[in-house]
């Protein structure tokens, strides 16, 4: 069953621990993007305790953003451990498709570790799944396939929940689309903000282990409305993101259904 | 004597400048923190170059929380050299009882460096006396002593002036406890706040070298009281943390004592 | 010609590729920083991905504000790559002068590497040119030059255009001078805004690669016009840092020109 309210409530109520491996521009953004949701956020990297963390958390999140030798080698294991655990494991791919290592260090996720939802925009996700894909730096300038056709694709051919966001996000298992349409254009004027939706994508499916499609498109119509609401008043991109923070605080669990436009194909 | 307006007269006057080591999720905060109270902060980490700064620096900040090898190195190089020329050292140890790492680095910290003030939360500050403890992720979620036996406890144990932070914090030498009551509820939803607190005591520190116990509490009274100011008015996270530099900012050393709430127990 | 609003229209309209190789601390600011004035932020400090990321870019930034020994190998590589394919490059030098250190691999930068625009504080700068200077941490204490002489003097000797920055910022190509007195003091309480307006040079040198004294310029009468208008209405340094960028968005090409203030000197 969908309901972006019923599992927010869960979220709020049991706190998971979401441990993030992600990239240095956005720490902090996804941190509070997770805290204010109602959930709990780690950042670990050595070696020496990722996969100890790794073990303590209801959810792994992954994010390639700026990488760099080591933390791939702590992405994996910290990933190989969450996958003999199952614990859900959400990778986003930044920038596959504008640089060789960048393709090459996701596909070598894909492969070592269970991804349970990758988050990315449609020429990362193409890149991935060897459609034609046009990424500049770690922005998508345009994908060889529909959106939502590149989601059911890539969850075919990855094993993953594949979710593709843009104007209107795609998620897929490769059989079901759904579709959601929450959010607004000041969003693509923030840096992290794909990578926050990758964050919060980990909450949800922290409280909703089992139903990853479900949790993926929720967590997207969560964030998206809550960018609704931000950007009503916002002044510009510095005003929006701080208010952005204050309404994924104020989401409301009785209200939030009435708000998710979240849709089957 | 206790006056946080005082000590915050002479930190606008000196701006002393304050090395901070830390984590790569708070680097931007607490510097921010510094500056807006009116100190000048100074992010270095290289072996090639920590030894230099932290002489030049009036206070050092040590902070683990993503923390790796190479990080761990700087930090005992950068406190070995500030404790050999008496320059107060402040350590956060974030996480530890979260991961054995992390407790064990705390630890290697606290024997190689002198450290003068110890901030943290009840779980950190109790697993590193070896009390009771829950730390999930770098959050507290309890610890078997109550807090200001706990930074009596931690004083005595340890060797330095223990700074525990909750809704009310509690600061001891070993001997004597002061308990802070400034603070609002906001704080917890903004990730990075006990590091700014853990900044600033630095800056307090640099201001008051010799008397640590009055400093940390000052610190934490002036965060807090420009916490409360922040608060009124915010809505939600995101505008409570834009808020919060303004109100470090000003702050007022005129009428910073009358709204202090430091208690001697 | 001078045209801060005509260089500006060139951003938005090409969106060109920034790729920044930049401090911890800021590296989130710069990227928002640039994405809020039209352009496309990409970090990438990887030696696997530089070169390739490098190429891809129409300029590219160098930051040493953070530095350590893999990140500086990153910056010549890539650095050393944008020379060879003519793609402007940026450098700024946080803190030469505090640490042995900087200086010495802002010098080994400056050698090995194109520098186009060095972009510096007078402290910075003149410790460059071997003037007498006071750098404390990261912050200018003053130099044995007067701004103006010192962005000729930078630029002759070390055949760059200089973009030296304070209360009025003075551009050289070590022929012409041009001052630029947009700005507000509110900018000295923000970690990070002379960085972003290197980033924000890098933008400008994107779009006029072939007028690097103009276009460093016209960069910092924008920045600084938008900092004027942030300056307007801000609570203090957080709700400022936070409306920066939504009047960095809001910069308009048809009246910029008539609120930017750069003099021929």
């Amino acid at each position: 069953m969908i309901s972006a309210g019923t599992t927010l409530r869960t979220v709020r109520e049991r706190k998971p621990l979401v441990h993030q491996i992600t990239n240095y521009v956005v720490m902090n953004e996804t941190a509070n993007a997770t805290l204010a949701l109602g959930a709990l956020p780690v950042m670990a990297h050595a070696v020496e305790e990722v996969e100890e963390m790794a073990r303590l958390a209801s959810a792994l999140v992954l994010n390639i953003g700026t990488l760099s030798r080591h933390w791939v080698e702590s992405m994996i294991l910290a990933g190989v451990t969450a996958t003999e655990r199952g614990i859900p494991v959400v990778l986003d791919p930044v920038g596959a498709g504008a640089t060789g290592y960048r393709t090459a260090t996701a596909q070598r996720i894909l492969d070592a570790v269970g991804v349970t939802v990758l988050r990315g925009n449609p020429g990362e996700v193409a890149t991935l799944v060897g459609a034609e894909a046009e990424v500049r730096g770690v922005e998508s300038l345009g994908a060889g396939l529909e959106s939502a056709e590149l989601a059911r694709t890539a969850a075919r051919r990855l094993g993953v929940v594949a979710s593709v966001t843009g104007a209107v996000d795609h998620v897929s298992d490769g059989d079901r689309v759904l579709a959601v349409s929450n959010g607004d254009a000041l969003l693509a004027t923030v840096t992290g903000t794909g990578c926050m939706s990758t964050a919060l994508t980990g909450c949800f499916l922290a409280a909703k282990p089992d139903a990853p499609l479900e949790a993926a498109a929720e967590a997207l119509a969560a964030f998206g409305a809550a960018a609704e609401e931000a950007a009503a008043g916002a002044g510009g991109p510095g005003t929006f993101h701080a208010r952005l923070y204050d309404a994924l605080y104020a989401l409301d669990p009785e209200t939030l259904d009435g708000r998710a436009r979240i849709e089957e194909l």
